[in-house]
């Protein structure tokens, strides 16, 4: 049974593969309209995400599959103490296919681990959101045709997005990409992001405060939110705020084929006068969001009607005696679930969690 | 795109074509059952509404077709603070139509002016709730067969009773109508309202405190439910309170073909002893929402197939430089939304808020 | 028009037809995926309960058919007032058939009485939930073949678990059945219940608190779970708890074709290591429970396409005078709604609630 947790879940050639999918959908919508007639997805959603949550279901839909499922956690069973595992085995039993969002991080995993379906994660805590990564993919790919030799801006809060994090980590798999990072101090990339960016292959990573400055080199600009929480000085957050939201002034630069990225919901780190800007494609990134989670149930569904069973991790060595340190991990409220770490680095005995990939030195 | 966010944005040609849709969905419902295979309703309801939420549902589906959305604010994006303009431009990415029922008034004109999709309004606080009234005027035309020539009487709350101020407002777009208002003193038909009955075309307006009093002159009799909340003297609600609330033994004197309507859902106001007259016909009306639902889906959708667009209203003037007053507007919290007001009397330097219909002397 | 409100409703001829339905729906599950095609389910869940909502919606969904509703009392009419009565008549115009969960004992009786298609209850407080009792009995007649002659182990809180009297009032109209009832004292089997179990008809009835005891005999062990809110005396539940909780080493002794049930979720009454093991059959009755209620909707909607109406119970006497000193009866709370009590045993004086059967002298 082959789950979608991590985007590194899937291959190159796997994402191309959902990249093409998603072009044929989008040419030949009506061949597809009934091709998952009388299957069903889940989508649990643990807490809410409106805007995630519809998109698999208009994606299944569209599919001509149906939709069952619960919007927030105050609708369920957990709140009886139900494991996440056992839920999944539920599920199993009255759907196909599992969309699951959960505050806790390695929750979908733990799904995936007991499901007899497939599961996607449709985002756990600051951890994963696989699908995000497959819009922002496929919105490049249909406004740029590929993605080698491209400048790419992140602006904002590249400490906590984990949007961007997942994107970088997508990205890399190419080659022959400029990133360009922009934001304030506070929030810079964090190492082991940064740390996955291959030396060689056409990578050049920069790092500024400066979007203005930059803004005349970027094909791609990918927007997040400086959130005022992540502040502990007031006054540094007030100073810095204006000099990361996007309007048509700080555009005047740009390159006339530059593509503006969001991941949306926006609050105010996009004026509104942007939207009218043909650069501006974060409306098209959900639409490109729907297209590929159709894409993506379509396959997984298509891979269990094939046989087709996950690929084993050969050569990992996992070790069992630790406790994960990090509060938001689902082995911390998950009853009898074993603490199990991959070893990552073992000339400088380094492991993580296998559920939320919390580094751990042993 | 066309929308319908108020009763009058139908023309009358457009309700009598409304009416004779729901007449044939009646007599040949199969002939419906398929006719929106493949199209998806979102319901966006920012407060719950169950009557009203399912009764779209259960119109859509009787068309064959499908519905994405939520129930209560609670489960959406809007808690992180995205705009009513932007949750329009999204959902338009993922459905084909929206009925809309948002606490703040004018929010569903705020959708109509971003969605790409046409958006029916589902109720926007104390403002406009345009199918109920579609409901009360097939439930009218079913049971009386025609509009003109009825003694229509109004029980109750007509203060605050949106649905009686927006059926008064639709009826009056036809002739010979006697309008008949039952309310104690402090709950009587605003002056603005009341203004919009016609002088002439054989229209009659009687105001009155007495129920039983006019019970015998009455073709219809559309109960509301009086709100102890409404009065500031509580033995003054507890006097006049039974003075209102319909029972068999009231119903003695009235015509045997008088109908009962009523907007659900009721409270005490109509005893359930009144449930077996074959004169109630509140219940009818929930049925006839639904055929009225179905018939406003089918032809908005249609308009979109044939290209139609919304009627542009030609002459209008309009104010940018005021603040709307109403605290339950939508300027009070969509940011970036700029204030607007159309001036309806120039000569008494009139305008009202294009979003809440507030008036505003300027 | 029938309705399903407690197992009773059903024959034993019908509970047998339901069997041998949902055996062909496992068969040939093509067969029945389009029977319902235009048909409506209204899920009415008045409090949340996700394992049988989801139950009732994919079920709804394999037979093709639609479904409306809501999974929780925040987002529906009631918190306005609305009558369960009111409720069922308005939901008659939009579906053909409801599944209804309420926190008050008697309302789905309440909604039965007043909807025009059929209602099946889908728990209504401590009272009844006879789909889960139809999901037992399914998974012991494919798991065993047949209810004659089994030793059936209940363990656990026998004194407040509604599907463990259920399962015995169910099974009491087959013959030849060992009970066997594990509890700590606190927990008995209430007298009302174990007088229902007939004298002689090959049944036999049995009480120890010693679950590893009896564990060699059983052919059915039905584990339920021991609350810590049910023992005044903390002490005693944390020397008990351990006694009630099966793992591994406690089904040493078992019968090698034993079957494990649960009604689901489990907290941690039964061990995670009991999963794997074959006996253990609890997310088959899941599986069940799906297929039992694809078997009574189909058939609760057949017996409407064929005109038939409920069984009038006859002779039976009924008392209007008193009140139903029950405080989660739904007359506790539903207005305009008559006290009636239904005469069981003259010669003692007694009678039950219409509503939520608790017992009344006269």
């Amino acid at each position: 049974m082959k789950s979608v947790v991590d985007i590194l879940d899937l291959s190159v050639s796997e994402v191309d593969e959902l990249l093409d999918t998603a072009m044929d959908i989008i040419e030949n919508p009506a061949k597809y309209a009934e091709v998952c007639r009388g299957k069903k997805l889940a989508t649990l959603f643990f807490e809410p995400s409106t805007r995630t949550r519809l998109s698999f279901e208009a994606a299944m839909y569209e599919l001509g599959g149906n939709v069952i499922g619960f919007s927030s956690a105050s609708s369920t069973s957990a709140s009886k103490g139900e494991s996440v595992a056992d839920t999944a085995k539920v599920i199993s039993c009255y759907a196909d296919i599992i969309a699951m969002r959960h505050p806790k991080e390695g929750a979908p995993f733990v799904a995936s681990k007991n499901a007899s379906i497939p599961v996607i994660n449709a985002g756990d805590g600051g951890h994963h959101h696989p699908t995000q990564t497959l819009a922002d993919l496929l919105t490049i790919k249909r406004e740029k045709g590929h993605f080698s030799g491209l400048t790419v801006g992140f602006c904002g809060d590249l400490k906590f997005g984990r949007t961007v994090h997942s994107l970088i980590t997508a990205l890399c798999r190419y080659e022959n990409i400029n990133f360009v990072m922009i934001s304030p101090d506070e929030l810079k990339l964090p190492g082991y992001v940064k740390n996955e960016i291959p030396q060689g292959r056409g990578f050049t990573y920069t790092e500024t405060t400066d979007l203005e400055a930059v803004m005349p080199t970027l094909d791609i600009l990918y927007m997040t939110r400086v959130q005022q929480e992540r502040f502990t000085d007031i006054d540094e957050y007030l100073r810095l705020r204006d000099a990361y939201i996007l309007n048509p002034e700080k555009l005047a630069t740009a390159k006339k084929d530059m593509i503006i990225l969001h991941p949306l919901p926006r609050v105010n780190e996009i004026s509104v006068a942007v939207d009218a800007d043909p650069r501006a494609c974060y409306f098209k990134q959900v639409q490109n969001g729907k297209y590929m989670r159709m894409a993506l149930i379509l396959k997984l569904l298509n891979d269990v009607k094939c046989g087709k069973t996950e690929d084993k991790e050969q050569g990992d060595v996992y070790l069992y005696d630790f406790k994960c340190d990090n509060p938001r991990c689902i082995t911390t409220t998950e009853q009898e679930l074993r603490q199990v770490f991959r070893v990552v680095s073992p000339e400088n005995r380094i492991c993580r969690c296998v559920y939320c990939d919390t580094k751990k030195n042993y």
